[in-house]
């Protein structure tokens, strides 16, 4: 019984978000895309957990956390099909899809050196437009150069806290 | 009573790790660095979640997958009080705790470029001597040079699947 109630203390979330139907293996993303990675409050993940909809999925909870519409258009980018939970007292208050947007600024660079967006004199901000949610693609207005999803570098704030850096030995 | 299995079904793995006590806020890094978050198999990761023995910690549950000695040694760099369960039919087989060992070899690099680690010509492998182990403090035996443990490197192998691509834009 003692067990039981652990697991339970670990899974539910009083007040907070749960990002369900995450595809599977894209949690881990969402949470350093967004920054959620840095929160100090409690999280619990599941990657590649079954589901009956989709083959697998991945599933976050997040206590005390409500996301803004930046992180929302990450999600979206990264899996069309997750749905937001706001959760109070231990109950779901409002629940919605996450909605990929026709056109995607500033989140997205452009790797193209010589597109406008990427100007030293006059920078100006990016644009995509989506032509296909999934599997996703995307083209940058100015250059017209089409992206794919596993082609896209995100732009990202500096993290506040850098915990360990990674180099890849060559 | 639909709810309770399915989160009993998260929560168990039948065949797997799992890594407790983990420093609170480690968790995501440690996948990262050990290259477990690519696995296509079943994981559940609690972060921040209040433990007993100290105020929170991380866990991480993984199927199917069982630690080699690399992976081992760097959790025990990045949290020397981890402890891991190997478990077989919903039970746990073996325990034992992360050691963290005198020397570090090739998993960290010295950032001193005149160091002969960094040598081109005749590139050695790193090797650090751990002076404290909590909070943690190592040297390079080449260069002497000392290392915290928000400033160490990490060497990481290429990672096989790169789902997206974050810059920092300045």
């Amino acid at each position: 019984m003692k067990m039981l109630e652990e697991k339970l203390k670990i899974d539910k979330i009083s007040k907070g978000t749960v990002i369900d139907h995450i595809d599977a293996g894209y949690a881990l993303t969402i949470l350093n895309l967004t920054g959620l990675e840095e929160s100090k409050n409690l999280m619990t993940i599941g990657v590649n957990v079954s589901s009956k909809k989709h083959n697998s999925k991945d599933i976050i909870k997040i206590e005390g956390v409500f996301l803004n519409e930046t992180q929302m258009q990450q999600i979206s980018i990264l899996s069309p099909n997750a749905s937001i939970s706001l959760i109070e007292n231990y109950k779901v208050i409002e629940k919605k899809k996450v909605k990929l947007p026709s056109t995607i600024r500033k989140l997205i660079l452009c790797v193209n050196t010589t597109c406008i967006s990427n100007s030293i004199k006059e920078p100006i901000s990016t644009e995509f437009m989506v032509l296909e949610e999934k599997p996703l693609k995307i083209q940058c207005i100015y250059c017209e150069r089409i992206y794919k999803l596993e082609e896209i570098v995100f732009t990202s704030k500096e993290k506040k806290e850098k915990k360990v850096i990674q180099r890849i030995q060559l």
